[in-house]
């Protein structure tokens, strides 16, 4: 069994990306900036090639009908080949763990973004038919799990981990799971941002203790600060994109590359209506990280 | 403009994976064998983790209504950034060719691995929104194109390039475009296959002169010789999968690993419907890729 190793600090690249000359100044405080566009030949980063010699396994996995993406991360260099699930949904619950078999991984963590409301979270399947998964959610979403975290832990799987950033604004609880930076650790790096960020776009902030001041301050002091190749990777894509780069959503994204004042306009009159599967998959989300195996119930 | 390089010659890459003591030896001579399925743990071809070094760009684009995947490459370490899409669908050209401009590429090639029979292919239309892009298919395909490729061919874009293998059987143009060896082309390599191969799977091959006795023989001796870590990218995906390896694939195709009796056995007992599209799609996609941009009509 790999130990769960949880390091409680603040992140350091978030200061060393202050610093940095590419890095706006504002960014660190998490003031309000305008984000000029770029001219699309200047662009420098981009994703996303593949690379002989990483330790990392690594598997995009979508369901149709939320159009949500499951990330399965493993550290094939670990002989027990240790791996992660991040947002997996209860109806591709027995694909994904058949992938898992098939690789030969071992599942230790079933990881949630936040508190979705479009879908029920595979976590609590997965701990019945895998009870040495554990379920992992933030502090701040108040949601049970076997592991709650919060903004700086790092989640290790092998000697690979992701680090917890807050990215409030969707919802109270919303986390962005980050790769390290060192070098033992995958390049480019990659951010798992839930909704607080989706291609183009970011998530609704009507409900579940949404703001969208809190959503646009998350956004451009945690994820828009991270190295400009940073390979972004949602929840949801409904338009059959994959994968965007900290660059282009700095250049591009619809409502976060304007000012604060404008994005709350925006998301102020989107006039979404209400999410059908709410009131079912909010109460379960609640709760089901923290579903006991069969076997202890 | 880039000038289109079009080599024919044998690839060298099947000699040497004959000879290699990995490839099996009846594999060179498209021999029918047996792929003793692999333990799970002794797996030891991954993907896809990412590179920093890569001069590849790569984008996978999903289209949900006939679960098209459409792939983007470029060679971002030429200045004019050239670009070739592979199985572009007509109904998301304004979205490939969106991500296109915003990444600042120079869209070459339009390539369709065979002519579709599910969806109408996007060739045609880029061709007329953007008149510099040239389109490819195999000579093999009877279909119209600017180029016409064959087996061993090399279709450069920059200084990266793609290798034409002839895979017919689910159609008797099939090809699958595969990326080189040579230390400045990505590792591991990739390969885009079309339906001749799908993730755990392939496609059908009742109609268009489809074979299941030739697509065993192409599978096996074009792609299964392929580097165990070759990725893998088919042209659709029903279950939400995005990549698998020739390792995956020759342990755990549910046709493919079989023996070719079995195989053929499995293909000839599919009883798939009639497809809602071909009598569409085969018509336009024989002649679109020729489609004159409207200044020339």
């Amino acid at each position: 069994m790999v130990p769960f190793r949880l390091y409680r600090h603040l992140i350091p690249q978030l200061a060393a990306a202050a610093r940095s000359p590419s890095a706006p100044k504002a960014a660190a405080s998490c003031a309000p900036r305008r984000i000029p566009p770029l001219p699309a030949l200047a662009m420098a980063a981009y994703g996303t090639g593949v690379c002989a010699d990483s330790k990392l396994l690594f598997r995009q996995l979508f369901e149709k009908e939320s159009s949500t993406y499951t990330y399965l991360l493993a550290d094939v260099g670990d002989p027990e080949k240790p791996a992660v699930l991040i947002d997996p949904v209860d109806r591709t619950v027995d694909r994904d763990l058949n992938l898992i078999k098939e690789l030969g991984l071992k599942l230790i963590y079933a990881m949630n973004t936040h508190v979705h409301a479009d879908h029920v979270t595979g976590t609590g399947l997965i701990k019945t038919k895998l009870p040495g998964a554990k379920s992992v959610i933030s502090k701040a979403s108040g949601a049970k799990a076997d592991q709650s975290v919060e903004h700086g832990d790092k989640i290790y799987f092998g000697k690979l981990f992701l680090e917890v950033r807050a990215t409030p604004g969707h919802t109270a609880g919303c986390v962005t799971y980050v790769t390290g930076d060192s070098p033992d650790q995958p390049s480019p790096r990659m951010a798992f941002t839930g909704d607080a960020l989706i291609i183009r776009a970011c998530g609704r902030t009507d409900f579940q203790g949404g703001s969208s001041d809190q959503l646009y301050q998350s956004v451009h002091s945690q994820i828009f600060t991270l190295p400009k190749d940073t390979l972004l990777y949602p929840a949801h894509d409904y338009k059959g994109f994959t994968v965007t780069t900290v660059e282009e959503e700095v250049a591009y994204n619809a409502r976060l590359s304007k000012d604060k004042e404008t994005f709350k306009t925006i998301m102020e009159n989107l006039n979404l209506s209400y999410p059908k599967m709410i009131d079912v998959a909010v109460p379960a989300n609640m709760v089901c990280g923290f579903q006991d195996p069969p076997s202890k119930v």
